[in-house]
């Protein structure tokens, strides 16, 4: 039997291996975790692999009953039906990785120029003399062009350090301003946040090079006084404390990320010299302990959209003593400079046709590129796709059902670490309410049918997705509440799409490229998006999935000053259209709650 | 008998009167405070007061003793001497007032054309509507030119406030950021302060009348942590905590002088919308938290020597929320911005000719003025005149000996307040010792010699001033060892001036002009300076006291912007001359402590 070596990218695993093993069975051996629904019996179309070089056994009748004539041109193969013939070089697209896995690999960059705001400056000082006993600062100053001022941070906690470093430096230059000084050759390291309401992510990046070396998630510590961003503002805007109680919490939390992250890189917090966030509005606001009250009470007004440079001291982030943190501008009370850094990331102000991008969540803001022409629009879309408000929902980890597939009346499903289901992540839910409206098992208004595996409880119908195999109690199921839930949900998103198109004299077929950001948007299954009508009816080569692109936003903003220009401008050209005050919206939305792949505009 | 009324100025008086009454006896009825050491003799020649206005008694004999050809040309009188004969105008000369008096109106003013650098818009603003939700920010900047962004500080405590006003403001500009929002046509006011290391002053000035509306002074209350700046500095220097408690020290006080003097002009802290500080350079770096360390070490270079724009919150200053302070440039280590403030005020820099402008205090500053060309220095002259290191030696306060004149054996003295002396202030010791030596009492070298009223005590000979009839247990009395506490000071003194005229290749006869700054220096007696040799033999005229000029200087620069460039300028030209490394001066400075008038250079 020969043996040949199977590398997978974009993980950068390889192994060498029999040719008589399938390509799915290599993967889970490395410990790759590739979604396979059907336990590789090629029913399920999961575990799609694209090859990139080298022979492979040939395709077989399931692949072809799964994969699209495009697919096929394109190398792609179901990793349960190949066998290598060669050294083989496979790609793992993204929807065929468990979430976790995707995690890792999502920090997709786009390559850009390091351009960053800091400068550093090599410095060999002649330190005062008592026939010259200048200022400490001043001989700093004397040495660098374009310089004028030392920052007070630096005078404060620096300035003696020059003695200890012999006079021998790094200046660290912002706009004019020393705000740091190092050893020379220490790292310059950067910082970009995405501030979510329900997650923060952190990077930290090498400002030199534009490369991210470490990024991490948590979840964001204001969750306690209000899983939505309305009731955490309601709090802050009525009492001070309180409002300064969310502010510390999401300073605690960032600073605590920032360490851990240097701690896994050897770096430490002071070779951070600037940082860049984005988040909604009310993030923004909470972060920089604004005022929030008018932001909840028509008509919604920030009380600051436009970018803002602050000391990052000054709002108590503990990295280089006199950096800054740079926030994105907002467009709206509604739309955020997390949306700004998404638009920024897609490029869609450039994209010479008519496009959608979507950042999915909680609230889902949508944006309409019409030739440059940007609108943008904020859904409450509900937590239903992060798992909230159904019964069986929870967060995409361990043992949630990520994916599941109806056969004939069989359920077939992936849970996250294959092990034993305990409940539903976002991704599983659309693709559960998908299955069943497809199987005939709910109808178009969303009401469950009779079913042998659809059961009565005193709560209503409910669907079991796994029954006496579930990890838990109680069987995973998806209830008739549920159901509704996802009608709302999609509703919202799919309203927005549609006022968009209508407002801009367009329609669905006008739609040349759909992007959809946020991390529920790049794990959720399109295929079941489409049927259910909360995304249009379109081909999925439409369809861009791009994972987190506010952090992306952020990032790019940080290596480069010109994308952080850009990002100011895009803020400024997109327009912000409240649904509200739409006269056709409620008609639109009301319609859109219905399961249905057939779209007004 | 015939009545008038009398005027006298400064202090705007008005008395109607009898004619028969000298005007030291008019005076002291209205509580003006004429000083008089011979109790209206017309002996001591202190009550000299200019008649402005109108016909009075003629001159008498004693007058012609006491005032000089060119003071009776100017209509001079002794006030013990003179009577009324119609209504009449009558300036009180500063020298001739008791401190406390002369304190209140010691706020002599530079007119300078007010342009502040904050600029004040009144707006009347459209609120952010459901068709335009502009952040609240925005709709500011949107109003105003020249203003691109808003202080946190502003959004923070402010924003809110555009509500309640019915967004009708006045908004505050500073270099193209928004530091403040008032409600329409409050008063605008800047905060001027001289932060001495004894004496703290405070200014209030009408930014748009460019008109001190209150000064105020308070002791420093860093000076249980050493009366010098070197204790000051070397405490901060060894320990962080002590660090920061100094600098607690000196914002709680600063806070508190501002909270005294606004209550008094029934302002509030918030319509202070610009603050000046100086200080030497000890007192900048410790009031803005920089490192003092290396500032008690050769070459004693300061951490920072250019002006600093830091925001008022930075330091702990209470005012406008986002207004900044100023911190005028400082020189060196040891000749500080409350120097350049001097010379900001005095204008030597302009000086057509050769001049020397002094700050006499527990450090003398001395520059020296060669047609724009500025040379200064920075003498230890010590405490002596602050009344420290003195027996007998209090401050200028109730019961301190201010004059004194010894006739023919007996000691005329004139007490602040008049009422029994309990000490002896700078003013008062300078007056002494020169009687003493004038009067052959003590020797060159400072030798007191057996008289009437020297006596023997355990710790050497001492001449009493005030014996039985002092306030206290103990007579007030001049020791041997405060005159060699005087000769030292003295001495240092003298050697700058030396030192200067040497260094640049003059002599005392070059001096067309001899400005003396500060609080003791403008009581201080010149005609006692004189023969004792701590100021150069020149005729009167030269001399000229113009009180606090630091605190003035501050004024300027807070008033005008021109101004504060002039002092940024002032200060780049101005070179320091380290005393310690020229070879003469020690020599100098011996022989510099002896009493003579003549001098070297």
């Amino acid at each position: 039997m020969a043996s040949y070596t199977v590398y997978f990218e974009p993980l950068g695993r390889r192994e060498k291996v029999d040719s008589d093993q399938s390509l799915l069975e290599i993967a889970r051996k490395l410990g790759i975790n590739i979604i396979s629904m059907c336990d590789g019996r090629g029913l399920c179309g999961g575990c799609k692999v694209q090859v990139v070089e080298g022979k492979t056994s040939p395709l077989t009748s399931k692949e072809l009953d799964n994969l699209t004539q495009k697919e096929i041109c394109q190398n792609y193969r179901l990793a349960c039906q190949v066998r290598p013939l060669s050294n083989l070089k496979i790609r793992i697209p993204q929807e065929s990785l468990s979430t976790p896995q995707r995690t890792q690999v999502e920090g997709l960059e786009i390559p850009v120029t390091p351009e960053p705001v800091v400068s550093s400056y090599e410095l060999k000082l002649d330190p005062p003399s008592l026939s010259e006993p200048e200022g400490y600062a001043e001989v700093i100053l004397k040495a660098l062009k374009n310089c004028q001022r030392v920052g007070i941070e630096v005078s404060r906690q620096q300035l003696p350090r020059l003695k200890s470093l012999n006079w021998n430096i790094d200046a660290i230059v912002r706009n004019g301003e020393l705000i740091s000084i190092n050893p020379p050759s220490t790292r310059k390291l950067g910082l970009a946040v995405d501030l979510g309401t329900t997650k923060i992510a952190g990077y930290i990046v090498d400002l030199e090079k534009g490369e991210t070396l470490i990024c991490k998630g948590m979840m964001n510590p204001q969750i306690p006084y209000g899983e939505d961003v309305i009731t955490r503002i309601s709090r802050a805007g009525e009492n001070k404390k309180e409002a300064k109680k969310l502010q510390a919490l999401v300073v605690k939390a960032l600073n605590q990320l920032t360490k851990e992250m240097c701690a896994e890189i050897r770096a430490n917090r002071e070779q951070i010299l600037d940082a860049v966030v984005v988040g909604n509005t009310a993030m923004h606001h909470l972060f920089l302990g604004l005022p929030v009250k008018q932001l909840g009470l028509s008509p919604y007004a920030p009380a600051l959209e436009s970018s803002i440079d602050v000391k990052a001291r000054e709002v108590g982030l503990k990295i280089a003593p006199g950096a800054y943190v740079y926030f994105l501008p907002n467009i709206d009370g509604f739309v955020g400079s997390d949306h700004v850094a998404m638009l920024l990331t897609t490029d869609l102000a450039k994209f010479a046709g008519i496009a959608l991008a979507l950042d999915i969540g909680t609230n889902t803001e949508i944006c309409l590129a019409d030739h440059g022409k940007l609108t943008s629009v904020s859904c409450a879309s509900g937590p239903a796709f992060e798992g909230g408000h159904i019964k069986c929902g929870m967060r995409a980890c361990e043992g949630a059902i990520e994916k599941v597939r109806i056969f004939n009346g069989d359920v077939d499903y992936h849970t996250i670490g294959n092990g034993k289901p305990v409940g539903i992540c976002g991704s599983g839910i659309v693709d559960a309410v998908a299955q069943l409206y497809l199987n005939g098992i709910i109808e178009g208004n969303g009401r469950e049918r009779d079913h042998e595996r659809v059961r009565e409880t005193e709560n209503g119908k409910e669907f079991v997705i796994a029954g006496e195999e579930a990890g838990c109690d109680q069987p995973v199921t998806i209830t008739q509440r549920d159901v509704h839930e996802v009608q709302l949900a999609k509703g919202a998103i799919s309203a927005g799409i549609q006022v968009l198109l209508e407002q801009n004299g367009l329609s669905v077929s006008d739609l040349e490229k759909i992007i959809i950001a946020g991390a529920f948007g790049s794990y959720m299954d399109v295929r079941s998006a489409i049927p259910i009508g909360m995304l249009p009816p379109l081909p999925l080569e439409h369809f861009e999935q791009i994972g987190n692109a506010a952090g992306m936003g952020a990032k790019l903003a940080l290596i480069s000053k010109t994308k952080r220009k850009e990002a100011e401008e895009v803020a400024k050209k997109t327009s912000y259209l409240e649904l509200a005050a739409v006269p056709s919206f409620m008609r639109i939305f009301a319609h859109a709650t219905c399961f249905t792949s057939e779209w007004k505009f």
